[in-house]
């Protein structure tokens, strides 16, 4: 349940007095908004001693409590060294699929950057289909892009596999990427609600909105609050022409339940080029606060999803669109 | 196969002479280019009779052959008398989901027609889940419709539901729609191939781009070729939130593989009012050629569908910023 | 609403007295039962003078009413000449797709009919993806599926596809069948409520269970309550391997919620005939009351789909296996 | 690509020649073939040398190449103390879903042992949906379960979500699991191919075949091969009457592909107690090897997923039937 209080003082103060200290039943704190996980009701007793001080309580809020409007009505706005993320303002994220050399990532961070990116993506650790393709360069490739983030001012990205690498990971990057495979990994989570770093949190192949708010709210539960949802595709029963179907509507139906920024990640949807281009618009035009796509210079030798990726010209003129776009639709579609 | 001839008058005799008279065996010509359904290749004397008069010969064309781009390259334009549908115009299909009465339906369309539509829609006969609800007015509703498209100067789009009611509807209707459980319908296809009026085809639930492809393409067996297809969402393992799964990338991936039209009806999609703004302005960024969006003046009383009817004022805010994105994305997602 | 009364006669009387004649609100009447379609309550007035007659009232059935066990408690059991469907029956329909000539279809039913099937299946009708496909051989197909029906002492089924042919076939058949393309084709589900004559209805290729449940209810709304369902793989994200998903849920689910006979499609499901056995016995397992099989002397040169046509002999191996499954669990899951 | 050589030791002797140490393109023997992983052809000088040892050379394998019917013809037989596993054999995994007190298991364990169960089930780590449902009773439930399996004279199976957890696990357990939403947790795959112990692999909620065969892949390519792959119910457009979609062609189609036994659990497909007998015995006569139950003897008042489980009573029933189904149909779906 949820007790909006008169003040935020008040707040503070219910919220210790209430905490029972069960680690699923936590107690949380925004504003003048007390959230208590896991509690459907309180003894009338308890409810006395308060009621003077609670405005309004709430019961039918999402379970996903700390992740809800309910709790936070306001967008969550995250602040990294080179971005502002939520809210009306619209983020790039780009880079290459993988980090396959320290001057490739920077000649691709260069470019993108160029186009108006803020966040070098690039991945160190890749989740493979087969144990037999590219795995990924590890730490090299971490310190790789960590380099080139520092040398161009961009906040680094890169995905997080293993709970035994979080540490190593936290000490190269600025936030932490969640990938399809792992949306549902609450071990992974767990150790990433630990952390006072950003998290994007890709939607699982087949995950509904309701699996997605409870796996952010594993992230939250741990204290950490600055996730982003991340809509990538979804599994249909067509994936001839595309490599997934983009469900768009995942983003103002989770804009109107969650304050968590919302991006969109056209490259995986599509899995061809040709069409990334009218995804990514077309999550624009829904509300998608921002955009991750994967660029590379020469997609046929690309180490991973050359398919995909578009080229730095191609991602420019994306960019351009997306920005007219966003600015017909930014202030419309948050008004939840 | 798909021969391209050095001359539209080579091909219309080529054509003359392959033809075998076989019904699903039929010979279509476009221009310079002869489509011959269901043959995968000719004998070697018939080749050499003709070769001097052939281009090129294509083979691995879509096998919905009258609907490809291989046969159809540049885009079909359909005309009616207040519309123009297909290339980079852009058309509103707006009105009530079904004919309440004469009065409703013409008040409806001198709303959407101020707000730019030029195609009056609205069902007389509905296909409707259960036997229990309201099956539509019939006739009567046909009338209504027509005498509001008449007075208002707009065209008349309605659904048909039975091969036998084909004649009937033709004597009211502009144009034909096809809904979502009669797409593979195909008797009612054959029928309305036999008519020359345009025919707006809506994907099945659960429809591969090849089986829409394929339902069109038994309209334009017998003869139209006037067919608009339209994404409407499918069904996927999330529905909680909306009603269907809007499918953005159902049109670029259309157009890539088709000359027809391809427009978006964002109002079954959403299945409730408030996103049916954001999934319209994600379909028209994706490169939809038109809308078709339901309304109402009183949603809360509307017969059929009211909790996905657009209020006229609302409609009319979404015509602007669906023109503004169309300006933005015309030229470009139609390069195929 | 459902009204259970204090006796059969009772229960005609009262039918009698609410029955409004609003074709959306028809009144039926089972044993002591009566079912008011399309209506919530009663005015106090009218439950005042009927309430010393009426045992129980129930609210909260499925909206096919007349489909649902709160209507009909027990199995329902269709007899055909040939045939007892239902309970803890069993039966095989087998034979070929389509109907390929008169001595084909006489010999293939003589072979099913010796492994114990006495329903012989064939199409005359073909409903295919492409119009460039065979499409049947129409009335030819239908006499001579009759000949051989009527020659082997055996029901015959075979597919509708127009409700203008509804007659014609009426004429030939002992029942007819419902593809899973027109499952949701409502004016040919009308047409055939008006027949007293068998009928099977597939399941739409993403049909819920609720889906089909008021698809029969159309059929059952004109009064022909002689309806079978038929499971026979649905449409999922994986169909490499096999054609659809055999959702043999849907058996036993179905049959909690309906008193109709549930059978079941394995060849369509499996669509290769390596795996028809295997998901026929499973079907079977599930608590299906029958089994429609496509088999075949010569599948690689089936006129339509002889990938998954099982040889007659594998259909003489499936069924002994099918009927000691069956021996094992009619009684249990019919227990609803 | 695989090598069929003349002899087990000339197998050896070119594995260890072609060996090149690349981690993702390892090499594996088994009996008289070798697989070469991600290797597509050898080059013709090397191919020259080895010829005159090769019967034959097979590249259309499927990518999962160790864990392929081309690499490994014959079915795996998988022994632990008290089970063999495989083949024709069929086995019971049953218990609590998670474990409650060691009195409580041992309880369960006794029963289900007396209905035939030699595999002794029970979650003490447990990925919920939310992250303020009960997540298990940790190493205080392992230890519990453990004293149980061995009181009991079973095999103890147990689910491992983290990869810090792999030694403390593997402490206790006699056979690991790997739930449906870590089946593409490849870091937590990898570190269990390191142990040489059995781990049951469960369908990810909507991995194809070929996404759950790769997935052993990653296992087995750390040299464990003690695998058995269990289908668990797929996420389709339908939850309503059950939880998941039981894909009992998925059993036939993998026993088709791959050489591990492949075993059902109809608890979770089904998510409702009354479903799970019959979704239990369609498994068994899809063909599957063994069935995993959670059983309760107070479903109301259980921990986890009281709603799905059976009563030991009712456990025993069904192991009952699936006794006789399994001697019904072994032999023959195994034929692959």
């Amino acid at each position: 349940m949820i007790l909006i209080t008169k003040s935020n003082d008040k707040a503070q103060e219910i919220a210790q007095k209430l905490d029972t200290n069960n680690p699923i039943k936590p107690v949380f704190v925004h504003e003048n908004r007390v959230a208590l996980a896991g509690v459907k009701n309180l003894p009338d007793s308890t409810l006395n001693e308060i009621s003077q001080y609670i405005v309004e309580t709430i019961t039918n809020h999402h379970p996903a409590i700390v992740s809800s409007r309910d709790f936070h009505p306001n967008d969550s706005i995250i602040k990294t060294n080179h971005s502002i993320i939520g809210g009306n303002h619209f983020i790039f994220m780009a880079g290459p699929d993988s980090i396959e050399s320290a001057e490739h990532v920077l000649e691709m961070g260069r470019q993108v950057k160029a186009a108006g990116a803020t966040i070098l993506r690039g991945g160190a650790f890749k989740p493979r289909t087969s144990p037999y393709s590219f795995q990924g360069n590890g730490e090299v490739g971490l310190k790789a892009h960590r380099a080139a983030a520092d040398e161009l001012g961009m906040d680094m990205i890169t995905e997080i596999l293993d709970t035994r690498d979080v540490d190593l990971v936290d000490s190269y990057t600025d936030i932490f990427q969640v990938g399809t495979r792992n949306m549902q990994n609450f071990a992974l989570l767990k150790a990433l609600g630990q952390k006072r770093k950003p998290v994007v949190l890709k939607r699982g192949m087949s995950a509904t909105i309701d699996d997605l708010l409870n796996a952010a709210e594993y992230i939250a539960a741990g204290g950490n609050m600055q996730i982003m949802l991340m809509e990538r595709g979804i599994r249909t029963y067509d994936n001839k022409y595309t490599r997934n179907t983009i469900d768009v509507s995942a983003i103002p139906v989770l804009q109107s339940l969650t304050h968590y920024p919302v991006i969109a990640d056209a490259s995986h949807a599509a899995g061809v080029a040709k069409f990334v281009t009218p995804l990514a618009l077309a999550a624009t035009a829904a509300g998608s606060q921002g955009l991750m796509t994967e660029i590379h210079d020469d997609p046929a030798h690309a180490f991973v999803d050359g398919a995909q990726a578009l080229t730095p010209e191609a991602f420019s003129q994306l960019a351009d669109k997306v920005r007219k776009i966003h600015d017909i639709v930014a202030h419309d579609n948050l008004e939840y």
